[in-house]
């Protein structure tokens, strides 16, 4: 995983063999799921090869997508002791936080590991790379009570997240990704013009902290257009917009308290596909806001 | 105003003079408003005392309303310079970083007080104990486009704002504040259970930094009860509520992706009236919330 | 389907073969299901029991999970037009409309059903009671789409609820259900009061049309509690409130338009369980709001 | 108010004498709002011209603001006994049944005008077009509370309100108002596609009922651009959006109950301005939605 990313461009030059040697890996041990997309090469965008590798793989038989997910290792287990793991899984497990497990975390995790084993017949399978050793234990307990059927399934949308996750350390994304916002006033019933904004990075790729000041125009939007935009600065990570809510209605007039309810609002959110458009708005009143992912 | 905050019950037991001297001068340099509630009292709360000095004021005649304005020092202006406030002024205005403005600065205020003097005839009057500069400055622009009638209006408006700030440090609230949450499920439809959350003192009174962690019951409230109770608790201050929704979703079986849009969603609010109830709910989605500040 | 309805506690003092007579149709030619949950009686409600029959069927083996499945006639299908339905079938089925199917729609009922069975092994299964022939021909869509064990998961838990409808005809529910509402004023950050509110039952169990009218305390709730309570009032069905936003907003002083952005806001929803609390509140400013299922 | 609206092409081209004699009723009795804007001439929308009229009044001394209240008769008094009413205030009167008050009702205006002007010194002013009796009483009770200074400044807001209205019926809007929608999945963090919406006029000018019938394309946006477009179309009334939430879920593989929370949506939502763009968006979920009018 060492390697820089390979440019969609670059890979389309690819032969086959060549092909499969840099996302073969992406679905653990299965190199047939790159192969069977060869012949739909070349692909504009990360997202689209996820896409049809993804639809490979679940119009397989039953049959394979069981080898495909015993394919995977235990999360925390033999294999990650005895330093078997491919790069791939040694390295998220790692992030995890599973390589540093206490003998009563390890000890929890083999009796999980061989219950949910038992239960069901096959491993359990999470995408981990971004998980605290918290949410896998939330996650490992809650998936337990499923049906056989609904973990199998489980495991295979799981499959697919790791295989996302892993296409983005190999390729370089499509440089179509931007993020842009919206500020509506629920009180004024308009836009909500000439609000302060500011934009971090809390984590991921490329500068973190402060990376971007704005101000809305009279549509409520930002001025000089998208906060970020393509493949250099819309990048896989966690962002926090911060709106300076109090200074906008004390500009409108509101006859705010002292310590008014609403001053500075931050908004904490992840980008998962950089070649996506990320439209993250703010409805907000002087008590009260909302807010979701757009488009 | 360096001496300890007074107690309602002794406030009930000063003699009509002291009284006055009490609680006088939050009404700046108009002690007519103390005195035109003494006969309502005892007081049980802060929220009461100041409701009837607001009221004793807004049934006031138009003159004397207009000395009550004219009673308030230029922000920024030749009072502060040759430092002849009342103590109370001179400590707002110093809060505000208005004790140490710039040259160019001052001559912004100069120039705004002059032109807003010249339009209404009467001083600008703004509660600036917790503002920064430059929401002053945006405030000062808004005002000065109203008509002269609405100014007149908004000077009264933040006078009882400046009354009620002041009030809080003279006397000590009623025991009667609380703060509580719930979270709403709103993909599920349902009260979201078992998700922890941080609660954060930013600023005011008591201890700043964590000050307490939850886990919602089945009924998507807080086990326990109120977060914070009772004026030694619930204090005037900047709060923030930090939701674990990702390890909830997750627990719920979303499939969430790697960098989930949502995961740890902070909630930064003001408490200004430390006698209320203020509810402070969530309601969320994988992908989107709502707050506002309820009953 | 014709009976009244059994009382709970009659329900209690029925001998086995009785229960399982009274009960065992609800799971179609399953009664298996309901001689599993015998020593768990008595019931304290339909909800109880409901979770104990799904309980049995989720825990059951996947062979005896699709013989279940199969234990359900083809919607629209053979079984339906040699009138060999159960009677409950029957009764579903006619309700959603799908006996008096034109030709075309017949036949492409029959094709969808045929190429569902050959995909996967099973028959489609859907609770269509309240259903429009265009929702199903939607869901039948959407859900040919699907993996073989996401269909056969889907199955059941369409069994789940079609038992759920069934129980409800069959049983008269606990008398713990109740209606209540919240109306918050976001644009002024407070409980809206004596705001008018109208509830109609627009279809289901009991009068239709106009069954109460309300106005809010100072809290913003419904003076007088409950809107409804208990079996007798709080049936399943269609319901709307009308809220009168206009009249409420004139009084708080607001400068509406001629023509007001909202004036009279209705909401339509349904009660599909009557033994629980639905709280369904109105979060409003002149611009916009928003409602949920509360708790 | 008889003769047919005026196109602004027209207005455009008339002498001084003839635009006054148009425009000059718009604000009762004071033709010199008219006469005052005269040379801003030609204007491109009503809004413009408006503007214009509403700047001039804003501007004028408070006498000559005075003037302008007490210009206008009281509402349900002693002139519209004695009918003499201007034409626009005869009309308005009667739309909002004040023409048609009993005794009772007579007398209580009679006694809310005096107590009014006794506080005030000048008459009650309330743009009542689309009021009811009960609005403009509830209206009333509020104003009463407050102080002189606010009750002018809101009699003013109300003239202009008045104004806008009259010049509605005098004059044709321009063609550059249209009506936009757009549906986000929030349970599901995306745009929902083929969602069936129906759009009513509930009343005002052009045909009443189901106006149109639209399907969102994969942007949740509805396909085939605005719904409503142009001076014809985009007439001032109310319309009722129908969303059908219900099939939408059941295409998206939701497990809804037999009688759903949510399943036709409806939104009532007014035109006050047949010039502006309004864009009417619903963000839901199966348990909860939010619109309000954005941009």
């Amino acid at each position: 995983m060492s390697s820089p990313p390979v440019s969609l461009s670059d890979l389309a030059k690819l032969d086959d063999a060549q092909f499969v040697a840099t996302v073969g890996g992406v679905y653990e041990n299965s190199p047939w799921v790159a192969e069977s997309v060869l012949e739909q090469a070349p692909f504009v965008s990360i997202t689209s090869l996820h896409k049809a590798m993804a639809a490979a793989v679940d119009s397989a038989s039953e049959d394979k997508k069981l080898a495909l997910i015993n394919a995977h290792p235990d999360l925390a287990g033999k294999a990650a002791l005895a330093d078997e793991l491919t790069a791939e899984s040694k390295e998220e497990q790692g992030k995890a936080g599973l390589a540093t497990l206490t003998q009563t975390e390890l000890d929890k995790f083999t009796k999980m590991n061989e219950e949910y084993k038992a239960k069901f017949g096959f491993v359990f399978i999470l995408a981990v790379r971004n998980a605290t050793k918290h949410t896998i234990l939330s996650s490992f307990e809650a998936r337990l009570k499923n049906t056989r059927m609904k973990e199998f399934e489980e495991c295979v949308t799981q499959i697919h997240k790791i295989a996302w996750m892993r296409l983005l350390t190999v390729l370089e994304p499509a440089d179509t990704g931007f993020l842009t916002c919206h500020v509506l006033d629920t009180a004024g019933g308009k836009p909500a013009d000439k609000m302060k904004i500011v934009l971090k990075r809390v984590s991921g790729g490329g500068e973190i902290g402060i990376i971007g000041e704005f101000v809305t125009n009279e549509d409520g939007r930002l001025t000089g257009g998208p906060a970020l935009k393509g493949n250099k600065e819309f990048t896989v990570g966690v962002y926090e917009w911060t709106f300076n809510v109090g200074d906008y209605f004390a500009k409108e007039g509101s006859a705010l308290a002292g310590t008014p309810f609403l001053s500075n609002v931050p908004l904490v959110f992840g980008i998962d596909n950089p070649e996506d458009h990320y439209h993250v708005p703010l409805l907000c009143s002087p008590y009260g806001y909302s807010t979701y992912r757009g488009s």
